[in-house]
């Protein structure tokens, strides 16, 4: 299969997964009388960062990766959602915006060096094979399965099928 | 590159930095005089596992998927570690075994069916890139975040970093 196999399906199972993950919350706090921005602001720590921004961060991991690897224009998404709806959206824009690229953008690119920023003075190259093993998808992963965590930890009732997008 | 590179490099990092975080996790334990059993017997919620059985999971989702991605005899492991050491050794014996895998194992394993388990009384077929891209991926790091979850809840000063192996 080709590199594009290896990437886009992948991250959009998890971002429609999250989509899902949400609207179990949501109704989570109709059900048990919860303030939506809350949840939205619920942490596993108090110096981690809040659902939101994992939602936030789950998307530009995908985003990005994918523009990175093909040497597209970095899609650049300013972190204003504040609503489960704004954050499903941001999710459906992201999955749209992944969805645009084909096959043949993704080829040759795991080889490819990629340049991307790690932290705010560094920047690391790798090739695009290493790209996504070592930063793109561990990241990526990182911020959705946190997500659960944290809705897991405030008593909504999701499983790892949810993570999963298969439930 | 090939599927090889796009899977054992990938188990790799995250074992290994599994290791560090049950050092760091260790080394709170003293500092804080919690009894080691108690931090991994921690879990996000009651009805989640503790993070003994998050990292046996995470080692299991990394040897299995390379066992079958590879159609190599599935390694059955029992589950009995209790202690910091014998983890960290579960994942030395996972990280051996992975690197046992040669590139040519993996060629043309990523257009090849997958039949795996799913859940006690089903199978699934997949083709070696899907089974990588919607389970063994997803469940792998699942449970390997979801340790650093618990952690990080317990007050075990860790961070992204330490996830990822970087730091």
């Amino acid at each position: 299969m080709s590199f594009y196999d290896a990437t886009v399906p992948a991250f959009l199972q998890i971002l429609n997964s999250l989509s899902g993950l949400l609207t179990k919350a949501e109704a989570h706090c109709k059900v048990k009388n919860i303030q939506p921005e809350v949840l939205l602001g619920a942490r596993l720590f108090p110096d981690m960062l809040p659902l939101n921004r994992q939602i936030q961060l789950a998307s530009d991991f995908a985003a990005k990766g994918c523009a990175r690897l093909t040497h597209s224009e970095v899609p650049s998404t300013p972190d204003t959602e504040k609503t489960f709806d704004e954050l499903r959206q941001r999710l459906a824009n992201t999955i749209e915006y992944v969805k645009t690229f084909k096959p043949a953008q993704f080829e040759g690119a795991d080889t490819k060096d990629v340049t991307f920023p790690v932290g705010p003075n560094n920047s690391l190259t790798l090739k695009g094979q290493q790209f996504l093993n070592a930063f793109a998808f561990p990241n990526f992963y990182f911020h959705a399965a946190t997500t659960h965590g944290i809705l897991r930890h405030s008593g909504v009732e999701i499983g790892k099928r949810d993570f999963l997008g298969v439930s």
